[in-house]
């Protein structure tokens, strides 16, 4: 279990970071480790899983697509055959590939579906920094599209300057705000995009702390949020009823040299509910958050069926 | 206008600072001026206070209280009398003193009944730093109530660091969260109090820029919120049909060394409307904001003749 | 003070009970006990009425209408002028007289008013029983309005039962209803017509638990609401900052063989926020709750000021 | 009474029309009816204004705007002197042109109120066609403010042609759209304006059909929306709780060859409620709806006065 | 039919009474009725279920569960073989275990989803006596977490005391309120659980009177609502359009000694709209209430099958 | 492709219109060109498909149901097999019968559908002119059902003068207004039914300009509104997030002889978002809007299919 034991100690450490990355990282690391073992037996094979699983698992509290992409190997793995060594090998190496490609499919599928409702003059507000968001401003951009963005500083890590930082690289009339004026810039927004961590079976998004004030804000000001994703962020442990847990961050972020005595709470997450979120921009199209359940059921049945009962 | 021209350059300099600190040296401005000079002719010193006023008011763009200041020094000496120098001296010292004990008065009826409204369990959330909410929950610590303050850091300025310590120094429990966290601990809090920078004619409010972000979300999780100003801050000008200008700041505030080409919106302040608010904490006790006008001409009836029709 | 004292007791025991039963006999008692006493002396008097005012106001938590009566006493002596016993006994008895006769002018005036909201086919929701709001109905079927009253039972003390009474000795087409079906008739309602306990400053109605919720269900059916009451039900302490506090009763109105352990929560009033309340339709007429301090600072100027900063 | 006689039929057939041409006419009417009279006995005076009165009050269901004019005529001669025929002739004709006089000054005010409002690049959105409102346009646009109308046509008169036209005249950049597009078109727009037929006590305004609908799509769309009117326009007897009356209209304004068997229903006007209302533009700048009572009681008190109890 | 005559009868006279109970008991004689009878022909038995069925449908007017237990029965015997007398006493047998078998299955897999919802603090309020929810209170204190209920008495028929008893058998720490106090005690509530009678394809819940009420109010305090009901209460009549009916009981539970004259109505369900409800906690997870009839296709596809057109 | 390309031109001139009309005379003119051709060969015909397509695609901005339609022909082929120029010809009649067939099958049934939501003394508002909701009236009707109807007029094109002239013919009750009456009269609806143009994936409904306004005057009113359409209005592309195109229409419906510089803006068809849709009346029943998706999926799984990724 040593590469898994090494994988698991740096995504808890943050030496590997985002939601991607984290479960490239993880998948990769399951696959390693399986490859070195030894044992053919599917029984040992699955043991191993489960025992990496768990060590996986309990690297970072809420992270469902990296969970998903263990439960993917995992169930092809369950369901599959081999004989040997090496038909194990090329099954767990086609199945990490597999899963990889996957992913790049569906993130290309919705990007090409999120360009589309961005046209000329279009401003779009988002908040903190999400790769797939950011990938559907460069796309429509490179499509010729002429609109501007819209981004918050999000504090306290101020990942907005990410997305500053990659709009103008692409040529994108980019302006910040902090993230308070919000509800004041929406007067000017045709549409609000914004990432998510997790999704819930109830249509609910996890996402950076401060969208679910966006979210009410947007629909105050009647202006249509979505949520640009893939599917794979959801968390099928919501379905049996948990809550999804909100992670707790250093006070250092927001205040190095508070004086003492100050309490600091830096929840780093919020939950939006689905009743504010027009749709999610995912590689099934957009779809309406409500049926989010069914549509992963359809897309990646082994997400449901790899969690049992 | 020596006097005069040098507080109004202090002032557009921001080496005055605070509604009440600018309100003040305005007053003592003036009524130096008016000391130091030679005439004692009703008309001189009239068309001298209006020339005065002029310089001061431009000043700085929304400053109602220092406004109004001005405009009860000029109110007194319109409908006052004098025979001579001395006489002058005396009613110009007088009125000056006046305005700032009424002042005075104001503020500690307001905060008599501010702090009545917070018993001990209460959690009470702010945004930004007002003397008066300060001053408010100092009092209520001093009488020995047992409540919990949450305050936002208030970006780009971190004024909420000056609350805290204010706070912490009189033995309140704070909590201190970033200010897109505000809607997520509104589940915790039973108050908010902000303050105000101005109030119009038709009983919105204008203060720090998230603060109409936060009373919408207070009025969606049911939290009230209450504005603690002295009715001293009420614009007249609105009732004129003017909008209150939002003074935008420097984009230095944000972020010092940002890429070239983003831009960057620094808007100070944002107006929350009246039916956000459930009342007005002010020297007439708790009010509705729909009635601010009535209450306005009734207890400082200068503020709406002195502007004429 | 014997007379007070046994006139507070009376009152503490729900002997004497009602808004105006309570405050008629405690003026009855006020008045008495001045009458009955051997000082003629000005400041005896009043500190004799301080006294009194204390033992009555101590005989119930939230009671603004009785408090007001005796306001109204001791404002009136307060101002008043005698030069012999005599003529403070002719005082105090006018003064008394007059304060119900006031009264009585101020039901008659509103009840005229109510009278005008309902029309043939109307039909009317009501809550408890409010002598306002009945008198209201009994005087729209005198007049040969052909209305429909929809009643609650009002749990625990089920006064809805007396309101029923009352409406089918006046002839009027009543329907029962359980609490919890209000939001259900409100599809058949036109008009919901409650009565208040207290009126705050800030506009807002406290009144029998559950006409919160009548109030919320109101709204979301657009079914416009009207408090029938006669503003010296206003609370001048709420000016002030004070929360009006809410009777909490005996468990076993609620249960009376309970199950040991069970906790049973039995508050008398809640809290109906002013943006649910159409008008206020009292003796100055049908008025916006949002301007209830105006109009009580016009007609019942005393309410204010006797109060003091 | 022949005078009148004559102008209450004319108000009736429709020969004059608007509610400053009727009110005017009804002024002018009672006046000459008086100057004509050989009476100067006062109560012979009085009772013929009451009988004059009741005829013009007749001659159309709700036009406060006629009533307040005649109220105000009534009420100067009632607490006014004369001696002989010469002095009531004088007083008379005073009175009629100090009306007139006061209702200039009146708009006057309200549209240079009103013209504060609009900025360069302002879209204001306009349903039917409001005097005060066009004069707002106008005078903006005479300023030099470079703004953009959008009207509706207002079925089933067409008076958004009227604005329309009026516009054009003016140079004002006008669109016009129909009536069941005004919620797709607050999109573009920064602001509405709407004049008056009548307001009440409660702070709600009758105005033509379709503005209640256009204020509830404004709220939604959070733009603000100002009624345009002067106070004279306030009903004094919806204070006494009476319901404003609704004009029906002609069928055949809406179908003239309709089917046989087809009802037509064709309601004049419709009621707004005071929170989709910002602000009032009046005489006495921009207030608060829920504060309308207050402000008619200061202004114009012999409104209220002059309906007695 | 003697059999399945009596149970209806039974089921008539309130002799059997809650859902679950009616469901089993008609189960069980339409099981009991196959086997007595001598049939073993395919179209005898499909038209004596036939008629079975539309003798124990009339018993109740809204009992989903009950008739989706005929219609399973019905449906696996249509689709089922059978060869003689014994096959078919084996196959009925069988199915009729089944279904109890598979309801005990779904039972206690929403009863571990809707556990996982409360945590050691958690607050929950819940309407009228739900066996469902009682169950997950039950497994939720079972597991050790520490949490209070809040339940309302429950007008006319006090099911709030059934609930408010076996919480305090469980060690529950439980208060009860006057079903009017509802919105008042949800200040402290986190959570609101309620069961169901009925579930449409709108994705409206069918609960005892008030909770449509309940709803409301934990909408606007933002307090998350979860109805806790196996899918089995879908009512598939409601695909085709049908109202869901709506049982009104007798008056003489609201109140025995009525005067005469007084009209009382006593509806026993009320509807609650989808968009009220978080989720609902079923044998498939926590799902939305807008995806409810996916879920019920893919579950149980026969209670849309059995319908036909 | 003459016979294509002359049925495209007549449907652009609208010399055939109507959704259905235009969809069948598209599947008609596809099925008469390809049995004119001599070709036989899989690719030539498939090529001839994708080119008549295009020509009829292009012939309407925002058609779904013809572009649906079209898109059964095709897939219909290109699943299908054939041998010979007479087994092709079978296919192609086989094919455009079956699919008029399905559709007046899916009309029937979602026509039996909504009748069962209409009761006696029910209430009906609708807007515009759709066939499918005047079939449900003229059904309901037929089957005894005594309710009545309310239309508006639609404005510019008067279609609600059609739908009046059908209900009289049908022998209904039916009272029309203007449009902008619609938030007036639904204080007497019971429901509101309105047709569709289109239906996103996200659960929203494109129909005539208006419906929209018409939905969040129901909404605030409570009044239900359902849309009855089949589910061949669903636009795939609206998958891939293309927005709906709204068809600008002729300033002269508006006002023919308007004066020069007026801008007329004339937009056929407005948004309707899922919230301010209970149900979704079609061929599967009353559906959620925000199920939609899934629906459409499950009944027409070639609509989806035929659009590739």
């Amino acid at each position: 279990m040593d590469v898994v034991i090494e994988t698991a100690r740096r995504i808890r450490a943050l030496e590997i970071q985002g939601a991607t990355n984290v479960a490239i990282a993880a998948v990769n690391a399951l696959s390693e480790q399986i490859q070195l073992s030894d044992e053919v037996d599917r029984d040992s094979i699955l043991s191993k899983i489960e025992e990496a699983k768990e060590i996986l698992f309990a690297s970072r509290e809420t992270e469902p697509f990296m969970r998903n992409a263990i439960r993917y190997v995992e169930w092809r793995l369950r369901t599959g055959e081999w004989r040997d060594k090496e038909e194990l090998r090329e099954l767990v190496h086609g199945v990490s590939e597999g899963f990889l490609e996957d992913f790049r499919a569906a993130t290309d599928a919705l990007v090409k579906v999120g360009t589309r409702r961005i046209n000329s003059d279009t401003v779009v507000l988002t908040h903190c920094h999400s790769s797939a968001v950011s990938k559907v401003f460069v796309e429509a951009k490179r499509k010729g599209v002429d609109f501007r963005v819209i981004c918050t500083e999000t504090r306290p890590k101020y990942q907005g300057r990410i997305t500053a930082g990659e709009m103008l690289e692409a040529g994108i009339d980019t302006t910040m705000i902090v993230d308070s004026a919000m509800r004041n810039f929406l007067k000017e927004a045709d549409l609000v995009l914004v990432g998510a961590d997790a999704i819930t079976s109830e249509g609910n998004v996890i996402n950076k702390i401060g969208t679910s004030q966006l979210a009410l804000a947007a629909d105050e000001a009647r202006v249509p949020l979505y949520v640009v994703s893939t599917l794979l962020k959801f968390d099928p442990q919501t379905i049996h009823g948990e809550y999804e847990v909100i992670e707790e961050r250093s006070p250092d972020e927001i205040w190095p040299e508070a004086p003492e005595g100050l309490k600091i709470r830096n929840p780093a997450f919020d939950v939006t509910r689905r009743e504010y979120i027009h749709g999610i921009v995912c590689e099934e199209g957009v779809i309406s958050p409500h049926s989010i359940l069914e549509a992963v059921r359809r897309r990646y049945p082994w997400i449901i069926e790899s969690l049992g009962a």
